[in-house]
């Protein structure tokens, strides 16, 4: 397995270093290059994403990285000239966030029932495309527009991912989350899709929820949402929402797909750089093995990726969650709990 | 007092009666008309928001709404049509929602602290004024767009009002809420002009938090936040996240306010219709009534304001959370207290 690697900025390297450690326990084979992306390549250099690493990238059979951001760069230079770009470029369209309330983590949620959920997240369209401007900067006559754009080409393969991934599961429930009522032209376009391909799949039970009302529900009943798909703004909201009733960011893994197999997927914790506790060895690695999970899963690799799982359930579980996090010790934990 | 009333659809009647009944108790001078708009009449006669009705709405002092909607209709038309044209042709630039942890009510969060913000949304801009359109409908080829739009004028009258507001409270703190790193043209603007509007406030500390971000706070640590200045949309999910963790949308009141007051402003609870409950006596008029409250406080009487506040406390305080609520008996409680 020809694996890229970006440990990026903050507690980036530290969480990758663990993940890899993990990756290497189940999957031996592991052929893993390191890429020198982010905030202090930018810094440095000027270079966010050089087409020549871009041309790198796409050799390999997955991409593995840890954070990106430093509060030094202004917002929005790496999100959109590195991250996005990434994603965008390798036509990551799903961008995979299940969320779990494994045993022995504990919720901010006074009783949060079972909760599992995957959410299929739109990852290359709507909101996120950079479209839009800023017309008399600086004058009382500004005006900033942001264009959401939505395809029926993008919308369709999503949708019908994310029903395959409901099919799949014991529950076989989708729910679409957006805002149909207000933004009506894009929501018009996700509920006939969704209507649409959910002839196909009339085994999978379809619900409907607008945002606002998705958005109390995850705190309200989040046992009720099985597989969620959703828009790129909408699924970046609920599904940090779904990390924080599940035990928070330190948990949440992603995956952002090109289910085509075109390009190689990407595979990243949710949580940024965390530049506060970077290098301190204290970060939790547990949300970047469970991102090489997905990782293994990607790739067909099943068996590998249960036995990522099934470490850190166990190490979940006998966790003591009052005791302070050690970087590395979760990784060793877990290497040794997968590998074994 | 020239109030107009549009009770509406579901559970609006049932709420906006008892609404009345509390305001009655402590403002003996309110004259109130009805106006029958919403799900119904749009049936019967294919009317939203006749102009004539415009014009008389703006004859008042202010608006009580009760809820708009009914699964009859298709998405978007009452939205669109009637309650936010309402918003829009009334100038009703701030949308202000409280959020509080009463004392007696019950937080789904394990440890909620305590809860006290403040809720600045924007009303008139952004990704709610229906910019957009769909291209090659029903074709593979369809593309939807909708377009945010964000205005110098739009965010500075906001931004300002909510410093106004911070600095009334005892805590004197400003959130902004945004997507700065991903809506970067928007994120800007909304971002100088908090940093612009600051220097006239010396005494109120800002934060600002990335709406992903602010979505897991409002799970984790809601405390943090005193007063709250977003955009339209992200305040749509995140006042609906505060309601959650303060006990409900049973309690969630706003106001629509033209904040230059030329015209009426209106209040209403941030619930729906409820139509599977409707009838059935067994709607919380909390949130309308606490509505109420907010809409005195606007005509600038603060002292009818702080007695249907307080009976509302009081009520909430002594209240058997197991037991049922019955919609008049809680009117009727609140009515005796505020008005006693
Ligand atoms: C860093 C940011 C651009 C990114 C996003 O908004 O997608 C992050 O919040 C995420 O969810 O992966
Ligand atoms: C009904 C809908 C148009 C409305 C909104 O999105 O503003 C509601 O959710 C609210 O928050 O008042």
């Amino acid at each position: 397995m020809r694996l890229a690697v970006i440990p990026g900025d903050g507690i980036g390297p530290e969480v990758v270093a663990e993940g890899l450690k993990v990756l290497r326990a189940v999957a031996p084979d592991v052929e893993s290059t390191p890429y020198d992306l982010g905030a202090s390549r930018w810094q440095r250099t000027g270079e966010l994403l050089p087409d020549t690493v871009l041309d790198e990238l796409r050799q390999h059979d997955a991409i593995l990285l840890g954070a990106i951001g430093d509060p030094s760069v202004p917002p929005g230079i790496l999100e959109r000239g590195l991250l996005l770009r990434l994603r965008f470029e390798l036509d990551h369209h799903v961008n995979l966030r299940p969320a779990r309330l494994f045993d022995g983590v504990r919720s901010p949620l006074a009783a949060p029932g079972a909760i599992d959920m995957l959410c299929v997240r739109e990852g290359t369209e709507g909101p996120y495309v950079g479209n839009g401007g800023v017309l008399r900067r600086d004058t009382p006559h500004e005006v900033a527009t942001e264009v959401s754009l939505n395809t029926a080409f993008g919308v369709e393969r999503v949708v019908r991912y994310a029903f395959e991934r409901a099919l799949a599961r014991p529950r076989r429930h989708l729910t679409l989350i957006h805002k149909t009522n207000v933004l009506t032209h894009a929501g018009s376009l996700w509920s006939r899709t969704v209507e649409e391909v959910s002839a196909e799949f009339p085994e999978v039970t379809v619900a409907y929820q607008h945002v606002d009302a998705a958005s109390m529900f995850f705190v309200t009943d989040p046992g009720r949402f099985d597989v969620i798909v959703t828009d790129n703004l909408f699924g970046d909201i609920v599904t940090d929402l779904a990390a924080a009733v599940t035990g928070g960011i330190g948990l949440a893994a992603s995956g952002n797909l090109d289910a085509s197999g075109t390009n190689p997927s990407m595979f990243e914790p949710v949580h940024g750089s965390a530049p506060d506790i970077a290098g301190k060895g204290v970060a939790d690695p547990t949300a970047t093995v469970l991102s090489a999970g997905l990782l293994l899963d990607h790739l067909g690799r099943a068996d590998q990726s249960r036995k990522v799982n099934a470490a850190v359930a166990f190490d979940l579980s006998t966790r003591d969650p009052e005791a302070q996090v050690r970087t590395e010790e979760v990784g060793d934990r877990l290497a040794a709990l997968a590998g074994g």
